[in-house]
């Protein structure tokens, strides 16, 4: 056994103190795995005088992340502290610059200066490991790092957020609207006071944005993700998903085309009886699809103080055992700057669900205009309203009803033009819906 | 860049096959990820002349492997052989005695000599690395061995067979036989001639005693295995268990429990929402149970050439990059002598299919001998005879029908004093089926 790795930890939230509760517990395995002992020497965070539950006194203490990173007693930098600039980046620069290990659990950091950081850790020999950034628990990186050197990647897809998938399947299950899910995962601390960040899917780009780097081995790029969040999801899309053989999810997709490498996060429509479907309440899941190993999938918690420490505690040990590959698994020199597919050219399936009135002819225009698109249509699904007060001789009520259109392989251009020109018809009573499919 | 890594490959199936044009088209990828290149310089296999769609000229041909494993030009041994005795055997030893890394698949030869021949590739400061012995292409041991240091595991479930997963899936699907899936099994190349190996779960055993060993730092005991196989499930147990809320699996489970590490194989009723449950076809699938992380599913290809061919390159990436970690995680010294739990002291729910007489007094005798054992039963389901021709003026037939029992936890010794109690009552007509339930 070696000299200790010495680890300061900056930000002692659920994830820190976990991490710190986990060292002590697990110290001997760790210690095996990292071939020398892992002790941590020193801690920050923002109230020293907080309870939380264990003795503080045998680390030192800063109260500045940036003054811990500059410590001659630590070797290695776990920042928890959070968000993309400040006080998070300056700590992690300022560890690597001095040529100490980082440990960082920061999506947000990656996905905007993952590379320059990744540059700088190369440059002074030293690892950047992110496990814990993205889908908590899974190993994700350390399999797309490590385990599928022999493949290459065509796609990856994932449940990437807890919140979202926690409010869909709550829609689901119990037939809610989004507001009232949202409400219930703000009461038991699923989702935050300010919900955007999660459920508008930009938490879901930042992570995708580093899976997609590692993936298909190219540079970070969060700015080409197409994102679009579940807010506008009704119960009435999930019924009828249901009843189509599909489950809504917010998924991060990454696929090679022939145009580039697609990025985009948005509500999916996927197949109930694939892996994904399964996947219920705040779990993530990342589907890998790869040449040679086909289908690989990973399920398991996306977030939660002791899951997240659990892939913090694997990069320490990782950092201790003296592997110091290139952060994105190979050189930043080496990532390509691959071409962004534009979403326009984006191609799949498509469901569309429009509301329009119960009156003659309606059907046969909108069917014209997917004609006039070159769209096929898979399956078209036509709901009686159920609001419907009178009816006619024919037992149309007039009022406006769903019809909803699932589409073969159209090209999002088409789906959006041939959408408005049913819009400009008058034919429909409310903004159409329209989600995409993504088949296994 | 450093030397090269020399690689000689013992075995050209369609395994070594593919690890050849995989290592050839990922040329780069595997020499980034290992840190030097990698080159096949030497191949062995029992016909030279056989047409394989590629070129041998290239590479120094041995008709005997262990002469391959002392060619002085050779670093790294890929013994794809098989087979736990004989050549793979003295391959694998002359390699590692000679102080030359050893990639395998060969679970067999793991689960028999594992220990010895972790022992002596300690001694020789070289990898014994095994990735694609165990669920093909999904990277189950990396996973475990690497990802899960901060982590006290205390369950590990799979799906370790595609063989038995794809008739079980076929059985349910289509309401067969096992006898006919078998043979669709057979012609499909799915199962072999000879399908005991397979289907009496002795293969899921063998995955099993190696992910034991990783999972809880224990030493591999093959021999503690209670196997019991899929031949007597019949397309009833699986209606049965639909109607339950159940699939059945063939499952490899190892379990932490109060008196030692229990290990079991055999046919298991899974709740229908788990992921596992999801799994069909030849797929496989692990789930592990540890304190921090909570539930970990890896789901992905059990076999096939390219698959299982990702794993052997990504150990030969491994070892490669100088990684030589102990084969088993820990030294072979450290690894425990665990005791054995006695599967007449597992607990868990049950599901026992009785084929009872239609008469008066069978259900209350079957449940006073359930209730004498202390057995307190979930749900009671009895099926009318379907094939009765005369039934009496309360409807009953005389003729056998099912009486399907689902159990609270109770121990195996209890459940099986029970059901022999009802056998000797003269109350069943046939053989009780009895299936364990493996819940989330």
């Amino acid at each position: 056994m070696g000299r200790p790795l010495r680890v300061g930890i900056a930000g002692l939230g659920t994830v820190g103190a976990s991490v710190i509760q986990i060292l002590d517990r697990q110290n001997e395995v760790v210690a095996q795995r990292g071939g020398r002992p892992v002790e941590v020497v020193a801690v920050s965070a923002r109230d020293r005088a907080k309870d939380r539950g264990f003795d503080l006194t045998g680390f030192t203490w800063f109260d500045d992340p940036v003054a811990l990173a500059k410590s001659a007693d630590v070797d290695c930098v776990v920042e928890l502290v959070g968000g993309s600039e400040g006080t998070a980046l300056e700590t992690v620069r300022t560890a690597l610059s001095l040529g100490k290990h980082v440990v960082t659990a920061n999506k947000a950091l990656l996905a905007k200066h993952g590379l320059a950081l990744a540059k700088l850790a190369e440059e002074k020999g030293v690892s950047l490991a992110f496990e814990a950034s993205v889908a908590g628990g899974i190993p994700v990186i350390k399999v797309l790092c490590e385990a599928l050197p022999g493949n290459k990647v065509s796609r990856l897809y994932g449940i990437l957020n807890g919140t979202c998938n926690y409010i869909l399947s709550r829609m689901e299950l119990e037939g809610l609207t989004f507001a009232e899910c949202l409400k219930d995962a703000q009461r038991l601390g699923y989702a935050e006071a300010d919900p955007t960040f999660d459920v508008e899917g930009f938490d879901t780009a930042h992570k995708l944005a580093i899976l997609t780097s590692l993936a298909f081995g190219t540079q970070v790029d969060a700015d080409a993700i197409y994102v679009e969040g579940i807010s506008s999801i009704t119960p009435l899309d999930l019924s009828m998903a249901s009843e189509l053989g599909f489950r809504i999810k917010l998924l991060g997709v990454a696929e090679r085309t022939e145009t580039g490498i697609e990025q985009r996060v948005h509500p999916t429509m996927v197949p109930k009886s694939s892996a994904i479907a399964q996947v219920m309440g705040v779990t993530n899941a990342v589907t890998i699809d790869a040449d040679a190993v086909k289908e690989l999938t990973l399920i398991g918690p996306g977030a939660g103080g002791d899951a997240t420490a659990s892939a913090v505690v694997a990069d320490i040990a990782d950092v201790a055992s003296g592997k110091a590959e290139p952060p994105f698994g190979r050189p930043v020199g080496h990532l390509e700057k691959a071409p962004r597919a534009p979403m326009q050219r984006h191609e799949g399936g498509y469901y569309i669900r429009l509301t329009v009135h119960d009156r003659p002819g309606v059907a046969a225009g909108v069917a014209t205009r997917m004609a006039e698109a070159e769209i096929s249509l898979e399956s078209i699904l036509q709901k009686r309203s159920e609001v419907a007060a009178t009816q006619d001789r024919h037992g149309r009520s007039g009022a406006p009803v769903p019809l909803v259109l699932i589409t073969y392989a159209a090209t999002e251009a088409a789906i959006r033009s041939a959408v408005e020109k049913i819009s400009g018809d008058g034919l429909i009573a409310e903004p159409p819906q329209v989600i995409r499919i993504e088949r296994e």
